[in-house]
């Protein structure tokens, strides 16, 4: 809607997802050669991850015509459902990025979103979803210049954004990219002053290592490190770059950042059962036995009063918990099943997108 | 969403259309063997229609994904748009028919719809409409027992409603349909105490005599009649029989009513050309040359301090401008070219849905 004033210029800045919010986004997933056995066992799963959040603030589910009836049906009447079209459920990545302006109203940018690099295809209507997200809510809208999704950036709503250089200047989304041209468009599309930058994300993560997979803000000037300590996983490496990128970096107020650390679940793997219930493809991913699941803690969803974090049913879940109930003292953490969320290639981060409070 | 208590016994009831409202309903026209030409005539003028209305109060435009681009760019930015499947695009049979509770909250009547008796095929996505924007909406939605559209009802907002046996009665909506059947059903979701029967509605209109189409309530105790003067015309008798039964009816309130008159439109028929511009199909409307409009300028939209009504080009449109200036003496009388909405089946009145302001 606006393509000469950049966010920053109006005044419009993303907020902390920390910060209180007047709602959450889904997107319903549908497409079963992505979701194994026509997606029942992942609406599932959404359904869980939604009434848990619903228990906290008002949600959105975003649906197709073709299973709006099965999604409302499935879902407790508190949360909203409403007809959108979309090629898959990454509301995280395919969603607007919603700002605030000076005055408190609503904006969002609509990232220009081209499929992670083109992991399938079409992306038609999961690019159109956030322009019409904004238009739904009456929202002032951005259309970003340069490729980027949302789950490859986190703000700690003091000026300052955390990145992988692995995806966000991957040339699979902006050919010719360069760190300066995307840290001015950061900055000018999230109102933020200062980026921070982490090489590699989670291995086997078929986003090109989103930041919402390995590392995260719990609140001002501290980071949660999703940490292997075992030296002959790919991770035990990622997680100590990460750590020493962490460590030299200073965030847009100049403080050092507290590195927290919460342990890599328990190693995962797509079973043939799972991998047997998703369609082929020649055009999308293709799901084999054997294969290892991008699995992380960090991918959890803050909402007011809550931390909504996957649980894997592994040993590790526990442990996990227990740094989540340390970091947020003030927040009920409720672990659910999203073992059939990891299988499609994400997690509860990845499936859900806050709507900041305008009061 | 309520399948038990209905809207009467919940405090809900239907406003008059005059009330203030906090918005208008519209839904983008497409399908080629309705709209001549792929829909593009229709689509200025229902451009045209949502743009007047706009200035005056909120419009919401209900559109396809395929179209939504499209809408997108035809509309100017005041009006919201919002991806919604539909069939086709008269939003005052296929939307909710909002209600208000007695705690001012927003509700309404989700009427099954069957296509005005099957005049096309499939109706599956008209019939969902109401039920999405009740969720959209958040509203206390209630699914009506019986088949009626909304253009079939007028309400004085004082417990009167105004219905046309030929359609409402008609046992293509409701085999075996009783009129005490119908009237318990019309008190209980509309919120209304009396109908008032006419017996038959314009001739040559394919809804079967839709009472918007032929007379409305102006305010309280006055309707407004499409009146024909010439005995060789087949409306001749049916504005006479209706100035009778409106003669002998009583409202709610047990006033009679005062009956103002508009002249019929000059008699309008398809040329070749616009015949020529629609689709053949086998389920559905199929135009022919020569074949008579069931044009009327009763069928035109009140919105907050305006009325938005059908102008199409002809002798009788001032007389009928002038009739609106003087029963509606606060309101500016906006006359929208609407020939192109008249080819498709209906009229203003039919393409709008009023929300009312819950403030």
């Amino acid at each position: 809607m606006n393509d000469v004033i950049t966010p920053r210029e109006a005044g419009f800045a993303m907020s902390a997802e920390w910060a209180p919010h007047d709602g959450c986004w889904m997107i319903w997933p549908e497409r079963p050669d992505n979701w194994r056995l026509g997606a029942k066992p992942a609406q599932k799963a959404f359904v869980a991850v939604a009434s848990a959040i619903a228990r906290f603030e008002p949600v959105t589910m975003l649906v197709s015509h073709a299973q709006y009836e099965n999604a409302r049906a499935s879902l407790p009447p508190a949360v909203r459902v409403v007809e959108m079209s979309s090629n898959d459920a990454w509301a995280r990545d395919i969603a607007c990025t919603f700002l605030l302006g000076p005055d408190g109203k609503l904006g969002g940018v609509d990232w220009p979103f081209k499929s992670w690099g083109g992991l399938y295809f079409p992306w038609d209507k999961d690019d159109a979803i956030a322009g019409k997200m904004l238009g739904l809510e009456r929202a002032t809208a951005f259309r970003a210049p340069l490729v980027i999704e949302g789950g490859a950036l986190h703000v700690d709503g003091e000026g300052t954004v955390l990145c992988v250089e692995q995806c966000v200047l991957n040339e699979n989304r902006n050919p010719n990219i360069t760190r300066q041209d995307m840290e001015r468009m950061l900055k000018d599309y999230l109102g933020v002053s200062h980026v921070i930058w982490i090489a590699e994300g989670v291995p086997h993560d078929e986003t090109d290592g989103h930041v919402d997979n390995l590392v995260c803000f719990v609140k001002p000037g501290v980071v949660l490190l999703s940490w292997c300590d075992d030296p002959a996983d790919a991770h035990y490496a990622v997680s100590r770059a990460a750590e020493a990128a962490l460590q030299g970096a200073r965030d847009a107020k100049g403080r050092a950042l507290v590195i927290e650390k919460i342990p890599m679940p328990t190693p995962m793997f797509y079973t043939q059962d799972e991998a047997d219930g998703v369609d082929a493809t020649a055009s999308g991913m293709n799901r084999r036995a054997g294969e290892r699941l991008a699995a992380s803690y960090v991918n959890f969803y803050i909402a007011n009063g809550a931390i909504i974090a996957p649980a894997f049913g592994v040993e590790t879940d526990e442990a996990a918990r227990a740094v989540l109930a340390r970091l947020f003292p003030e927040r009920e953490i409720v672990m659910i099943p999203a073992r059939e969320i990891l299988l499609g290639g994400g997690n509860i981060h990845c499936i859900t997108q806050q709507q900041p409070a305008t009061r």
